[in-house]
């Protein structure tokens, strides 16, 4: 934000503004309250693998027949008290994570993802009444993490050497419309988290949700 | 890097390529070799202030008569073993700086810039031997840091409540050409760190460092 409105200043000691400062930029962006959006329930979604050692497993196979699996997340942003905040699922009141999942080896990217974003969000049995399935507007990629090995470990790099990644995921910023209906699986819950919560917090939301910081810092938003 | 180019398939065992996996990303970005820039050296350029209190006093007076301080640096990005590498300035082999400063109030955002970047780094008394000012192209804005009170810390958004910034940072990515002549300050030593050391290391790098990795990683890099 280099400038601030004319409506803004209503002190008697109004800031004096410098020259423009928003070249090289994203057009600002506008986030709603989170008080705009609508939380309903549905079924509960299990995890497809029991274990880590499996979901792995299962990588391996996926990566044998398919090559590099893609998996695509979401960043969900809308505000409270003029702060932006993601919207993230809380699984079993333990780890965090961003709407989204891994494509089917034949899915197109945008199509397949926006599956993804229905199957764990859109209201059900509701599409007739006025929602319609894949109504996500998917903005810029903000960041792309690679899995170099069948291990967890990923990176926002691809490391030196490595020329066959097992995984990339990517995480796009998801523009919300002014209003939506969001539906939750029973076994989740979906939390509005601030900026400044997540900054410099790799200890509880890991480097991927941590890092969400730094990949909006150069949206100018604004709050309406 | 979501696709492996067919003349890099010469394994006798070929990856299997996935569908395109490149959506909302900018263009490819051509990195070029370390070996390919040739660093001179040029005449010592002390810090301006004494001390960090000096330096925050100086921001203060700044503040009162022109508002908003902006700052500008810049990420320069080429590669050695096809692993993208950040030149940054180190300063009497204690801290690393990105190359840029604070812009005069009177400035453009952009040819300001650039001419912090000229002071800098650009070779001095051979600008008539095919060298210009201002050679710099100055690509998107990767991020931004805010200071919201005349004190050290920095946050990559504006505070709840924040309504008057004190500084705003903006950190551009620099697409440096084929080749290209830089002079550094005697006082100070040019490196090219990969994005390996500066991932995950706030302790040695601070968090506006060590964060570039994540800056970077919606980029698919050539390596030519
Ligand atoms: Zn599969
Ligand atoms: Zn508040
Ligand atoms: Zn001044
Ligand atoms: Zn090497």
């Amino acid at each position: 934000m280099s400038t601030i409105t004319l409506t803004s200043i209503q002190s008697g000691n109004p800031p004096t503004i410098p020259l423009p400062f928003n070249a090289r930029q994203p057009h600002k962006v506008t986030l709603y309250p989170l008080s705009n959006y609508t939380f309903g329930v549905k079924e509960t979604q299990p995890e497809e693998d029991p274990s880590v050692i499996a979901r792995l497993k299962r990588l391996e196979e996926h990566y044998a027949e398919h090559g590099m699996r893609r998996t695509c997340e979401g960043i969900l942003v809308c505000h409270e008290h003029n702060h932006p905040h993601i919207l993230m699922l809380q699984i079993a009141n333990a780890f965090f994570k961003l709407p989204g999942d891994y494509l089917k080896p034949e899915e197109d990217e945008v199509e397949g993802f926006k599956s993804r974003l229905d199957e764990r969000l859109a209201p059900v049995g509701r599409l007739g009444e006025g929602e319609e399935a894949g109504q996500w507007e998917i903005g810029e990629c903000l960041a792309q993490w690679w899995r170099p090995n069948f291990e967890t470990f990923m990176y926002p790099f691809i490391p030196a050497h490595v020329t066959r990644p097992k995984e990339c995921k990517k995480a796009y910023f998801i523009h919300l419309p002014k209003t939506k209906i969001l539906s939750v699986p029973k076994n989740m819950k979906l939390l509005a988290v601030p900026l400044f919560e997540l900054y410099d917090n790799t200890a509880r939301y890991g480097p991927q949700l941590s890092a969400i910081p730094h990949l909006l810092s150069r949206y100018n938003f604004e709050f309406v």
